[in-house]
């Protein structure tokens, strides 16, 4: 038999291309939309108050002005998230349908490549090599911020440099925050470079009344799904172990609340309730082991729970510990080193409140540790190294010896730890993140030939077939709102997070139970590229289930779909 | 737009069957085979000698037979691997095309279940709800050992009062040898009930001149190398972490090697490479150091390595430790919970000779308690448990340290660990799994139908397209010889390791020193159901290389694919 490897053969797929997208559309002003921040104009005189734009299918063929060659760039911010490929191969071919001559250059890992000015032109050859294909390693990224008046001048200056009529940055809330200030500053010096971003981060937390989604979080949460269901299938096979599965989203639940609708686990916490709560981690743990107690009466030791990575951040007693920490550990940056390894937890506990001391030293050596560790740029632990999911094993080890002492427990609790994230970011992108990020892409271009800066590429529908999509041009101040950061109060992004009020999470406080109970465990498998549209073209059942569908089968006849 | 779960779709899905298995074929004796190991006989005075077979089309349509409905029992034994649902529905399909009257029961939770008679008729809707799923969970698995005759005894009254004609064992090397010594058994009682074995694990390792995969293995290493590939982009793109990956596997490193060919990743540890060359853990720090400061300063501080679990198994000096430690652990069982936790390390170490004694408390703490862990019920180590990709990880940071400071690395060295066995062990079987285990199935059935007792159900020609497979019957003691298991001597199933000199292993040493190098990477992507033939039905390159097959794509139209 011959041999083709996937990967290969995938750059060959051609995304699916919303109706208004298969040639240049016309923008028009949208004028219904939710009511806006007022307090976010006064950090973007210039730029504040834009019209919210939708792209429709032009009504006349004729165009009024001539087309001239585009010159655009684009980079990727922060972390990998599925489909980034496709977003900067979208940008290509409609730039190059808008005009042949208009050429792409690519900033080199991230904002940093764009005040280095070390750039890549991305000729046909580049993009065909890349097409739906994981990964940033087309461009790579980076985590430098454009926050500063004279990163902005840098970026203009290497922008002209160039010959840019237009910057892409694709990136998450903060990215585009960004973004929005570098389109005030080209506005406040009169400068015609057009800014537009685009919604990325598999978090699933840039997200709002104007962007359903961003881009890489259904790529993703069907990677960890695929490794649930296996880790289920073990489960209850062997019926040996409890597995304690621990899921990337720095902050919001999202992922960990699609992962639970998608494979359907005996618990999944998600941050957000507990933070609403006001919950414990005793608290947790005390639920944890009620479930172990109830299905092991029923002759069932063993389980499946997902635990969100940011979950620390959100039990309110952590939360208080770790702002404290950032604070000690920002503030002794230059001690650190001379304390010896040893005295390290003794040392910062000497300099946080007693409360949050107390907790800091009550905690498990190696979770102190992890908590105490290097920040990341913006100066947050880095939640994906703590191992929430072993300190909630230990405790919870703990409590059922405490019952099984009081006979109150029979059973046998053998634990196993998981942790993905890594194991999804870079995935080829779905067949929904291939077309939305070339749609997005598509989108970014169209905004740009429009001379439309401070946007960002939105395309929605996405329930629907491709073919039906809506693309629009977002304001991305209108995004907005204020946030203290570092003790000063900012205009940006709003991070959305889990809302314990929504369809989703509704779906799933009325099934858990039943999930809890028994066995009502999905498989959902590897992502599908080739079979039928109603399995491999599909997004999220977050989507859904926000569109008023149903995340259930319908009834089919499945001979009738090969 | 529609949706449909791929876990439930897939069960429509039909397995491709070999030509010569569509109906009832004939048996003929195969006349040229490698030597038999005739000290096995000595064990097998009742079984040993049976002839290789061969099933054909049968030359003539008229059948010389009445046939009368026939009654099978099939166990699962051991650990879990993709398509053992498959095995059963292709025994089921074949049992009732031979006569719908015939029947099967599945003994629950592997073979306690047969000794303690925990029986499941097995109907069509219980098969149709299993086809081309994942998992044992139809009727569960364990690792109970039939061995002595009071067992063969209670399994031959169960079959008895069943009525059964034939009991196939689903399992690996040990269980198929048990499966050996039942049939055994019944030839000497003078017992007509037909025993037949399956090749099942994931590991690879029952694999001979007569057996080319065993099942599972093509499917787990499939989604192991989806997640290599992925986190190898995320390296890629991230620029920023070595990833330490270590994959299940119990002894052999077939998964391992598979892993690389598929994903060529900087680094491969290939457990019988280490023991070949009497290599020490030093020595592979060493040379792991080595690669890095090479990558460094090309200006590449990141990389993949992957790590066979069995590894520690396989360095000399481990190995004698885990040795001593097992017969140590075995003969104070019943001591053990009397000493304190902070004196465990050195209350073995008491009774371990000096050697073993100084290389045991040398090593990290966490990793000796590892080391003195629960055995399983073969008394085995629990290797998956053993933390040797951290133990790596620490042992590289003291060696690149020390380079360091002799100025010889200037680098920087992020490590990250992975570890997945869970994750593929019940995940849906490839198009090849489940065709293999269907085929298997009915293999199994029709050696039944014609008497065969202590037969190893065979399907061979796998590189080549399933309608031409060629099934056939391999005499389990044929595959045997002896080996010392606890002081005795004893005829077993021989496991296959990685032949050193063999394709696949000379492909890998070929090429590595290329993929440490650069950046060679490939990303396979996730297993695929439906597309073009080349992508979703091929088999291992393990396979292909042992059949002198390019593991390289061939030159193809993509537009005529699809």
């Amino acid at each position: 038999m011959s041999y083709i490897r996937l990967d290969n053969l995938r750059k060959h797929y051609s995304p699916q291309i919303p109706k208004v997208l298969e040639s240049l559309p016309a923008v028009e002003i949208a004028t219904n939309y939710a009511p806006i921040e007022e307090s976010v104009s006064a950090f973007f005189p210039a730029t504040f108050g834009l019209p919210l734009l939708e792209l429709k299918e032009p009504t006349s063929s004729e165009e009024t002005q001539e087309r001239i060659p585009l010159t655009v760039g684009v980079l990727l911010s922060g972390g990998q998230a599925p489909g980034g490929h496709n977003v900067i191969a979208g940008i290509f071919d409609a730039l190059k349908s808008y005009h042949p001559a208009s050429s792409l250059y690519g900033f080199l890992m991230g904002p940093g490549g764009l005040l280095k000015k070390q750039v890549r032109e991305l000729t046909a050859d580049v993009i065909n090599a890349y097409r739906n294909s994981g990964g940033f390693d087309m461009i790579g990224s980076d985590r430098t911020k454009l926050e500063k008046k004279e990163d902005f001048a840098t970026a203009l200056k290497v922008a002209h440099s160039l010959g840019l009529d237009a910057l892409v940055i694709i990136g998450g809330d903060d990215s585009n925050t960004n973004a929005a200030l570098l389109a005030e500053y080209c506005q406040a010096v009169g400068d015609p470079l057009v800014v537009v971003g685009c919604p990325k981060t598999i978090d699933g937390d840039l997200k709002n009344a104007w962007i359903e989604t961003s881009f890489g979080f259904d790529t993703c949460a069907k990677v960890y799904a695929e490794l649930i269901g296996n880790i289920q299938r073990d489960c209850y096979s062997s019926k040996k172990y409890w597995h304690f599965i621990k899921l990337m989203g720095r902050s919001a639940s999202h992922l960990t609340l699609e992962c639970a609708l998608l494979t359907q686990p005996n618990v999944a916490i998600i941050s957000e309730e507990i933070a609403a709560h006001n919950r414990t981690l005793n608290d947790i743990v005390t639920q944890l082991a009620d479930v172990i107690v109830m299905r092991s009466e029923r002759g069932m030791d063993f389980g499946s729970v997902l635990i969100p990575e940011g979950l620390v951040e959100f039990v309110p007693r952590m939360k208080a510990l770790i702002v404290e920490l950032n604070k000690v550990l920002a503030e002794n940056a230059h001690k650190l080193h001379l304390v010896k390894r040893s005295q390290i937890l003794n040392y910062l506990a000497g300099k946080l409140t007693e409360e949050s001391a107390s907790f800091f030293l009550s905690l498990p050596k190696e979770m102190a540790y992890q908590l105490s560790m290097e920040r990341d740029p913006h100066g947050n632990v880095q939640v994906s190294r703590i191992e929430t999911e072993e300190l909630i094993v230990t405790m919870l080890k703990k409590e059922l010896d405490k019952r099984k002492a009081k006979g109150e427990y029979k059973g046998k609790f053998s634990a196993l730890t998981h942790f993905f994230g890594y194991e999804g970011r870079c995935s080829m992108p779905s067949n929904f993140d291939a077309s939305y990020c070339y749609a997005l892409g598509r989108t970014a271009t169209y905004l740009a030939v429009h001379h439309r800066s401070g946007y960002m590429a939105s395309v929605r529908n996405l329930v629907n077939h491709p073919s039906e999509w809506q693309p629009a041009g977002i304001p991305l101040t209108l995004m907005m709102h204020l946030e203290e950061r570092k003790g000063m109060l900012k205009a940006v992004i709003k991070k959305s997070l889990v809302d314990i009020e929504g369809a989703p999470f509704r779906y799933f406080r009325k099934h858990r139970h039943e999930w809890a109970e028994g066995i009502a465990y999905h498989y959902p498998g590897p992502i599908q590229y080739f079979g039928p549209s109603a399995v491999c073209d599909n997004t999220t059942l977050t989507l859904r289930l926000e569109n008023h569908l149903e995340p259930e089968d319908e009834t089919y006849d499945a001979s009738s779909l090969f």
